[in-house]
């Protein structure tokens, strides 16, 4: 760079900063975080000068009418109140709490923030979340033996020892890239370190289960899920988690292919067409002003208005409450839970599984009809703002004839299982056994798991293909005639012995 | 909201309506719709709003240049002439002729806008689409005993009696879901009812097969098709349509794969890298200038010009007569049927397939070489606008050879099913058993809806992988030995017994 | 278009052409080529309007300071200096060393730009790009009697005799179609041919293997590579080649999953929100500032500072001088190849391959610990510009271990395999056999080159399912218990026969 040209730079920032200062006041402390790590970590800082949370104090945002305040708390701690959030107001808050907090250039800081951290502005979204299965990702897969033997089935490490194959138990790291990557990893300090760095000797916490953003991560402080999951670090934005890229990152595999399908949705087709032109940061999100067509936030979380400032639907957190039904991730699709903890879930069988191996749902444990119908009528309401009932009604039959067809040619796969399982060609739930570790095991999981559930999206959202040929009926029909000869197969061998 | 910004909001609303209408007049029937549905499903009269029909008249449209014109009939109805073309203007056109007619706060309504209504003002686009194959998807593939038996096979819950699995027929809401999602459905009246509404009650006409969009959709005055499966309603955006996303709609699964290929080609490379900087409405559409690279539409569809005016392609609905082969969707690759209605055509066997089983063409029904000609030059044109004359022979040797090569990688997996038919290890035509459920016959389905179809849609669209690793040559060739291994299996079994 | 608008648009047109030549002298050579091809091919021609190439002579790029600079030459021809870089410049360079010269219309023009005529101002590049595996692709694949036989398996057609499927050598044009599209096509030159045209009678080269951009193409000059991979002609956009869909026409597939893994992942998610907003045309490329999140080439390419202008990882077009591992393509992954040229590696067995089929890398022909240390230290440098040391050090460390476990699963596939050759149910190397046409050397080849690359992928990039069921862990299981299966039903016909 030339000379001049520098000059002329140095001189730009200084302005820019005394400018920005008297607007958006900074913490001191948060002004001497910033000081090194706009060398030490540039891509961050600029993330968060680019951010709301640099541009707004609370006290500010306050003053804002309900509908259009993006902070849930009513009362703010002083002290926090009339500076804009900055590193230290997240990073320093509540250090006793925080197991990984450490000494820092004389500040008590801590490496993870957590939704409690996060709750001191937004506490009504704190807790909501609270509520949402989400939160509970870590602990309902890894405190449930059914899963966790599916997880083991998955993750384990095999080797051939010439005859047969030996699966080990999973490692941390391999769960943490795998699994855990989307329903958190459990984040515990191990002791503390102290490392050369760009600014001398200094002492780090040292955390294992570390990088990680997943929904129902177990943080240092007791604190279950990750805000930045979706509010990616550190812009925490809402247009961001407003965008469907978002909800791809963990639901986009074949077990919940829920952004592929709405890729090819119509309401998809216009997203991507001209999305790119919306208003995603506007809040409350006007309906045909702010966008065109529905992304994964205006149905399942937004606050959604008309252009008269009437409410379609309130903001929630929760997610499942606009939604009757759990369409994926388990054997059948069922109510949804009441409690966001499903391991407290029993069914007749005695398997933690919120229905019977055959299919019947487990009432205690799941919400009525009742309230099945107020989360419907919620959703239905989201799809009235542009369509008509009819259309609407014609709609939610076909998506409920889907949950039955799919329930029943997973029923039919977990017959033949049964039957493998009977007559000896397989080991199963009496011969303790794990049910994920044979051939047309892992059949009939791809049964439930892969096919019935994305031709359920498929029917949820209209995405065409995906409930055809895309992972859909068609592979729901051609996997029960495999699974079938398979089984032929091992009983005529058998009894030719 | 506070009352001076409510206030103000009113007054900005009454100052732009009456600006508004001075411009673009609406009818009073529109505006007696906009009054209360603005209210009632704003997302859509919204989208209305933002639309090019909002925002001229026929009469105004009529006045542009030839080829700039979006309308194609010489000749309008007085009446819509001189009004946008609003809520009523199709919703109430021809009103007898529409059995989903109601009686509707004084207007005789229709649900189901139909090409015929649209064909008033595109009069031309709707006589090229009754020529193109999709008018006639849900004919085609419901009269069509064949692929009935393949929709069958795939939309039929089967259930597990302990021996063998039974398919069960298809219901209407699995297929609307499955199938004719893209084929379009049959939509029928059932009758009338009365139901509550936020304006009171009101009556609606019942009807099945409702909602869709699908591009061979029955409607109720018995046309078919559906212009808004690509031109979205309310918007019937030109730009939208101009976009691979809405093709994506239909053409994305494992037998259709046409955007995945384009998302992976050079040209899709250019249009996600940036064509949200291009002019997806000017009409006509100039290469080079609005667009840098091929979408969909460039190649199939639009009317596209040079810099200077002149025209390099007309635009077509028929959209398949700038291509001389058809590439997927039947067994083998052929030259396009003369006919859109392909239930009329009989091959030797008898059978109502464009081929024979062996893969020879039935002439009688296809287009032939001059015609074969003539759709290849009107393509070979488009793609001279950018690439020299020994780029674009290459191109089409190498596709013609993918067309030669999969043929015959279709063939030998047809020549292991007729083994496997002739040992009777199999059921199939000659046993009047469907040819779709049974495992090889699903594998052999796989051969030429998948792959085949994968490799010719990589080879004529320059998508790498999708020739190759991505459902393409790789699963082509594995197939093959898998369909053998499975016949030289059920071989062994018998020659035991 | 009426008479007064066309005027006008004459007269822009000559207004811009006398504005546009003072700022921009063209050579005559090019002028004279933009007379007719302004027609002719106008789609290219306005490509290479809107390019760098056309606004800027390389006098003037090279007085700007050394790291804005897009040229790396010290020194330009005289007679290219002055002018900016068009058709002429690059198409008659060096004509004798070109095969493809003909003479048209007065000038010595070739067909093919090869990187040896980017090199007279792109040097440094074109250095860098010969040490590019990438530019040895075609010949590390065709020259590799392993890598060809895969090919063959791949890409030969098929017949059944009515007992065994026969494989035929695949033809030039297939291969072009398939696996040579990226790895890039020898292109030569048959001869010359008089063709009409619109220009009258006009002779031309006769080329085999064209069209290709693929990496490694052969090109008529002798030269590896094209440039036009990832700058597309005519546009040679820095800004294109920066965004993922560049990599991802080749770099999609299930062999090489890195363009789907980046789009679920964290940063793929940033990109797509709000990627359209961000400045990929500015040289130095501002971590921050003018992107928010990697891209492909971030983290493998370009020349990245900070807001200070201080480097954090220097521009590099080898690319794998920022990665320790290669980790797709061969049967394990393992330390990058110290040469380019990957015919001259041979392991202890004889094969030409960096591993044995046991895993155990060869080390003569692999980079030292030494050289990885400093390989990923470049990496992490590009790592660290948002994150902390903690968080990098945690990804590394998990990267590493899926390094391991991924090769323990592909270990435990050969084993399997290898006794299946043993018994005499497969034959592979000991019986002079292909290793990749048999049903149980099909599966091992997915076990490795779809499953264990998508793992090692999606650990690297933070790619959340495409670990787990997207081609990740759970196909790596369920392929080993199929591959066993598979064995133990062979050996079970072998023993009763």
């Amino acid at each position: 760079m030339r000379i001049k040209q520098f000059l002329l730079c140095i001189f730009a920032v200084l302005l820019w900063s005394v400018a920005y200062s008297a607007q958006y006041p900074m913490s001191e402390a948060t002004e001497t975080c910033i000081d090194c790590h706009s060398e030490v970590t540039p891509g961050i800082v600029s993330d968060w000068k680019a951010s709301v949370h640099a541009h707004i104090t609370p006290a500010q945002a306050l003053k804002k009418d309900k509908l259009s305040r993006e902070i849930s708390s009513s009362h703010i701690p002083k002290k926090l109140s009339k500076v804009v959030v900055g590193c230290a107001e997240c990073h320093t808050m509540s250090p006793n709490s925080h197991r990984d907090t450490f000494e820092h250039n004389g500040f008590k800081v801590h490496v993870v923030v957590t939704p409690k951290d996060c709750a001191v502005c937004h506490k009504v979204e704190e807790e909501q979340y609270s509520k949402n299965l989400m939160s509970h990702a870590y602990k309902n897969l890894m405190a449930n033996p059914v899963y966790h033997s599916l997880l083991d089935s998955v993750d384990g490490v095999q080797t051939f020892d010439g005859k047969t194959l030996i699966y080990a138990k999973p490692d941390a790291k391999t769960m943490a890239d795998s699994c855990l990557y989307c329903h958190g990893t459990k984040v515990e300090v191990k002791g503390f370190k102290v490392r050369e760095t760009s600014m001398g000797e200094m002492k780090f916490p040292v955390l294992i289960g570390w990088p990680n953003n997943g929904v129902g991560r177990i943080n240092p402080d007791g604190s279950m899920g990750s805000c930045a999951s979706c509010h990616t670090r550190h812009r925490f934005s809402i247009a961001m988690a407003r965008k469907p890229a978002t909800c791809a990152e963990c639901h986009k595999g074949p077990d919940v292919p829920a952004y592929k399908v709405y890729l090819v949705s119509k309401h998809g087709n216009i997203y991507y067409s001209e999305g790119y032109k919306w208003n995603f940061k506007h809040v409350p999100w006007v309906v045909g002003k702010d966008f065109k067509a529905p992304t994964c936030a205006v149905c399942h979380v937004s606050l959604i208005v008309d252009e008269n400032g009437n409410v379609i639907a309130n903001r929630t957190h929760q997610m499942n409450d606009r939604s009757p039904y759990r369409i994926f991730g388990l054997i059948y699709a069922h109510p949804h839970p009441k409690s966001p903890d499903t391991t407290i879930i029993k069914n007749k069988a005695g398997l933690p599984l919120p229905t019977e191996l055959t299919g019947e749902p487990v009432p205690k444990f799941l919400i009525d009809k009742k309230e099945m119908k107020v989360r419907r009528s919620k959703m239905e309401k989201v799809c009235m703002a542009c369509h008509s009932t009819g259309w609407v009604k014609g709609q939610f039959a076909r998506f409920e004839k889907s949950i039955e067809t799919t329930n029943k040619m997973t029923l039919a796969a977990t017959q033949i299982l049964l039957k493998a399982w009977n007559e000896g060609v397989a080991k199963g739930l009496s011969q303790g056994d794990s049910i994920f570790n044979e051939a047309i095991e892992k059949m009939w999981v791809e049964q439930w798991l892969f096919y019935a559930n994305s031709v359920r999206f498929a029917s949820a959202m209209a995405g065409a293909d995906y409930g055809a040929f895309a992972n859909g009926r068609w592979y729901l029909s051609k996997n029960l005639q495999q699974m079938l000869d398979w089984l032929n197969f091992q009983l005529a061998s058998k009894s030719k012995k």
